[in-house]
């Protein structure tokens, strides 16, 4: 991580007691716990905190449980300690990114009340840039040869048309999205059922630093914690909400990847299904999804591009005000300023002529794509034609100095 | 052949002068051409058969063409000797059925103007019975060992639930189709682009055999003549009008197998797809189906029954009067005499019970299948519980003699 990142990392959630106090709740919340949304969309997080912190019985506490469960939240909120969590997570690398701040998804919003309290998160990139053009690749883990080409040949061709690729980092399809999204010199998003700082599943240890190293590791759980049967499934309204759409890869009847699809679903997002044997197990699940009309068959980048790609209405120009090129973080106007004019360029020429190490460049170079300002031609980063303030004629738009 | 069966065969087209008209339009007219369909609707066979034979110029003739294909069609009316061609059929074990005739499928009347002037059949079955519960299973010659068990487990299936097989006898799919069926001594129905006594292909010569015996060998050709690229295309046409649904099992792109699953689909037939790899170019078509939402997909016989049994409108007993027993023909009425009240029976017993050859018996169930007499149970067959005429008590409902 560079020391501006870094930098960035620890100012957010210190500065702000709304964000320390959110943080504290992600000790006291289980993912996707609705009463725990509705009362800090009734209280807020500060004063949710206090009451819970405060003494037994006060007038105005949270209600809506049982006297037992209440206990057993004011138990967690007495024993979290905010401060030392976000200092602690700040020294791995680790930020805290709560709803309205700026690199906050916006998309999460559509969960209601089931909306993560925040999100602890791993790696250099922009997340909420990122998720505008993002897609959930998800399957069994026990898969086959089969399902993992899929999964690594759809991510590679997602990656290469400037898409990122998110999974749970799970063994089988998981590993094998991000992998070809890591070796088309791509963006992938790992969205854990534990702390953003814990290696799970073990044998992914070195998968999940080099996803953090290239692009971000993330997870509703405070660090240290654990996954459990309930966190998985609590996570995979995650992976749907934060994308455009969802692709299952290999799933069998009942499978949680099922799930992950009818979320995506539900919340209005593309669900897809890679076709496979009708003699194969492991692609029963997606076919009853195709045949149900659940998902949309698809079998290869070009076909899920054509269906999320559609989607206007998030792509930024459409969604509100264009953010002007002023706006941009230095880091990346940096990166923006080194990308020549008229050819593209690869993520080498453009680390080096803006000073920047490569593992950084794409982030940035991803973030800039999801806001038009440059698009991806096969290995290399060209100016986009659609950028807000006439990307094409860069040379005289490009702003002086830098 | 039984000698009954071959009585009937010689019977029906001589008795009538529109059928030996037709006959003779079957040298005339190509299949598929809407001049002469709407020649025929206008004029009747006889009529038409005596313009293009009569003084040329005469007042009245049929009209729409350029002379110069007119005179083709009189060139060819001249040709024509539906009597030699129907003794010769006869001979061969061939019948010509017209439409408005007792064996008429009159599914095919969907085709409009490209209805069929008649289809010379060849095999014991009654076409009109077994047509009402056939779905058809097409796909390509090249195909995959893969797409070959698919298209033969499929077939056996169908067989297993009492449904008809129809394709096309061409290699690969399409015979892997009929053998499936055949093999679960069921019922198949090879539609050819070529007279119904010409083997094409060469070495489908012996399948072709097997099916007449069993089944029903036909096309809308006369006999010895030879397939073309475009009677190809038209008897696809045919499978598709013919069957409550087509089966796609595998295609490339632009193959012919998906413009008879798009016939189907302009018929209002059902219209479905096996999916397959996404890494098979063989497969690459039926996904083209199922993405458009063209075809709904299936992986097994339950999926496809699910589809094409749920059409309860074109079952006899909700159709029009139901067909008495008296209305039976002999042989099929000594076949449902045969069947043991409340429990299955095989083939053979049936077969020993009645007199009746195997082969024979096999059709004469299907047809009361079709009807609704009687119910395919694993390997046996049982008499129904929805007999028009109370099949269930068929000991006391049963004609006496017999």
């Amino acid at each position: 991580m560079t020391p501006e990142a870094e930098a960035e990392a620890v100012a957010e959630p210190v500065a702000e007691p709304e964000a320390v106090a959110r943080a504290a709740l992600t000790r006291v919340l289980e993912p996707g716990d609705r009463h725990g949304g509705r009362w800090l969309r009734e209280f807020g997080g500060v004063e949710l905190v206090r009451l819970l912190t405060g003494p037994e019985g006060e007038r105005g506490q949270p209600g809506g449980v049982g006297a037992e469960r209440l206990a057993g939240y004011r138990r967690r909120a007495a024993r979290a300690d905010p401060v030392r969590d976000l200092a602690e997570a700040a020294a791995a690398g680790i930020r805290f990114v709560v709803p309205g701040s700026a690199q906050w998804p916006s998309q999460l919003d559509d969960l209601g009340d089931a909306r993560p309290v925040g999100l602890w998160v791993r790696g250099p990139a922009d997340l909420r840039a990122w998720a505008l053009r993002s897609v959930a690749l998800v399957g069994a883990r026990a898969c086959t040869p089969y399902g993992a080409h899929m999964a690594q040949t759809l991510a590679a061709g997602l990656a290469e048309r400037g898409w990122v690729v998110v999974s749970g980092a799970a063994y089988g399809i998981d590993g094998a999205a991000h992998r070809g999204a890591l070796a088309a010199g791509g963006a992938t998003v790992a969205v854990l059922a534990c702390g953003a700082d814990v290696a799970y599943p073990r044998g992914h240890t070195g998968l999940l630093d080099r996803i953090a190293r290239q692009g971000l590791v993330l997870g509703e759980l405070p660090p240290a914690s654990h996954p459990t049967p309930s966190r998985f499934v609590q996570r995979n309204r995650v992976i749907a909400a934060l994308t455009r759409g969802t692709v299952v890869v290999e799933a069998a009847h009942r499978s949680g990847s099922l799930v992950t699809a009818r979320r995506a679903q539900d919340l209005g997002r593309f669900t897809m299904g890679v076709p496979g044997p009708a003699t194969s197990g492991l692609s029963a699940g997606v076919h009853e999804l195709l045949r149900g009309g659940a998902a949309t068959l698809v079998t290869d980048a070009a076909d899920v591009v054509e269906l999320v790609g559609d989607m206007g209405e998030l792509t930024p120009e459409r969604r509100g005000p264009v953010l002007a090129r002023d706006l941009l973080a230095p880091q990346t106007a940096r990166v923006l300023e080194a990308l020549p004019a008229g050819r593209p360029a690869d993520v080498g020429a453009v680390a080096l002529a803006s000073g920047t190490g490569t593992d950084e460049v794409i982030g940035r170079l991803y973030e800039l794509h999801s806001l038009g300002f440059v698009e991806r031609q096969g290995d290399g980063w060209l100016l986009g034609r659609r950028a807000p303030d006439g990307g094409t004629d860069a040379g005289a738009s490009r702003r002086g100095g830098g």
